[in-house]
């Protein structure tokens, strides 16, 4: 079963959200990350219309599937899980931090539908809410300020679900300059230097080293060595161009 | 050195940001996780001044620093880090996954100030912010809705940051030089190449983009940058001295 179909078996079930604005980014976060089932427990009527009217609104808003109890929105759902900012009441339920809880969702997606329940932006889920969850998952933000967004809680929910599926991009590693390359770069510097008059002549060995050291520490790669040789030599045309006699 | 103080380090910078109510969103979530310094560039006015007066608006956002150019936002940090949809322009910098880049960030931010920009809701950074940028940031969103709620992705990046904090840690490394510096570099380069005639009046806008692209690249220590600049105005020096006229 590959991921999009397993994204396909989760269902973010969302308990009696009241801010039209929460509904739609709420969507559009389902929609970034592939999660397309959404279903609404007792939204607050307005908002619920207003969001599926709005300008724009996604057809996953629009195909949105609404519930009058929380029992018959997760009625074919395997597992059940609730989310919350956690710490204040006796949960009577196993507290999974995110990272464990998501990878047990995704393990679980392979044998059927789970629901992601979100309460209202004002009171969460409720004791009775908990009570059809078969354990509870919290974001981990800090103490002094626990309660997130709706919308940020959902994206970040649904971020840690895909984060490694194999969502990550294949890493370009990067192109580093060969050393002859690196040294050509160098005596052209050393040129300039002299030229210019900083590399005085009974100091040259120092400065060399320095110069040296210095531009392996520059992660070139091939492009910008060629660059910098490229400057470089411009740099060194004009200077002799303008006191042909090489004094210094 | 402690995660707190770690996260202290951390500017989320937010480009030319337009929606009040990402600004307040914004702020929210950098409270939750931790991270209370927020510098804003060139925002929306009336929408700026709204979000601080909003009611409940936080302490973060009544403190957060207001800057006029992208180059004074991020003068103290030693590593910026721009956040991308990605995938549609060719870049020409290396473009890293989230969780590889908090890795990253998190280390880094051992070392010194780390700059995290976020670009307008509508166009996201513009390539002139790209140019001061070390390395861009990607949140895996799937290929066919890749554009994230501003605040969300603020929420996600964050969320990244502080998830295993814990494991990843805190090592004073390396120092690199703080953008003002890298800047500073920069600025002697352009006068140089534009006197050794490499750098043509109608082209001076893409050199300069290429040039500060690749300091911004190589990774220059504090001391590193002090002694190009040092090489640098000698070579300048000598130029001006040999050319008075100014001609190139």
């Amino acid at each position: 079963m590959n991921a999009r179909a397993q994204f396909d078996r989760l269902r973010v079930v969302l308990v009696k959200t009241r801010n039209p604005l929460n509904l739609g980014a709420v969507a559009r976060a389902m929609s970034n990350f592939g999660f397309l089932r959404l279903r609404v427990v007792n939204p607050f009527e307005p908002s619920f219309r207003e969001a599926r009217s709005a300008v724009g609104a996604s057809d996953l808003l629009a195909s949105a599937e609404e519930f009058n109890s929380l029992a018959e929105a997760v009625a074919d759902c395997t597992l059940v899980v609730g989310t919350t900012a956690g710490g204040r009441r006796n949960l009577q339920l196993p507290l999974r931090p995110l990272t464990e809880g998501a990878r047990l969702i995704r393990k679980r997606l392979g044998a059927g539908p789970v629901a992601l329940l979100f309460g209202s932006e004002r009171t969460g889920l409720s004791n009775e809410d908990f009570c059809h969850c078969h354990w509870l998952m919290r974001i981990p933000a800090r103490q002094e300020h626990r309660s997130l967004n709706l919308a940020q809680a959902v994206a970040i929910c649904l971020y840690e679900l895909v984060r490694d599926s194999k969502a990550a991009l294949p890493r370009e590693k990067e192109k580093l300059a060969a050393a002859a390359d690196l040294e050509r770069v160098c005596e052209v510097t050393f040129d300039v230097l002299r030229l210019s008059g900083y590399m005085k002549l009974r100091y040259e060995a120092p400065t060399k080293e320095k110069v040296r050291r210095m531009i392996r520490r520059h992660h070139l790669s091939p492009g910008d060595a060629e660059a910098w040789l490229g400057m470089l030599r411009q740099i060194l045309w004009k200077m002799r161009a303008e006191n042909p006699h090489g004094a210094s």
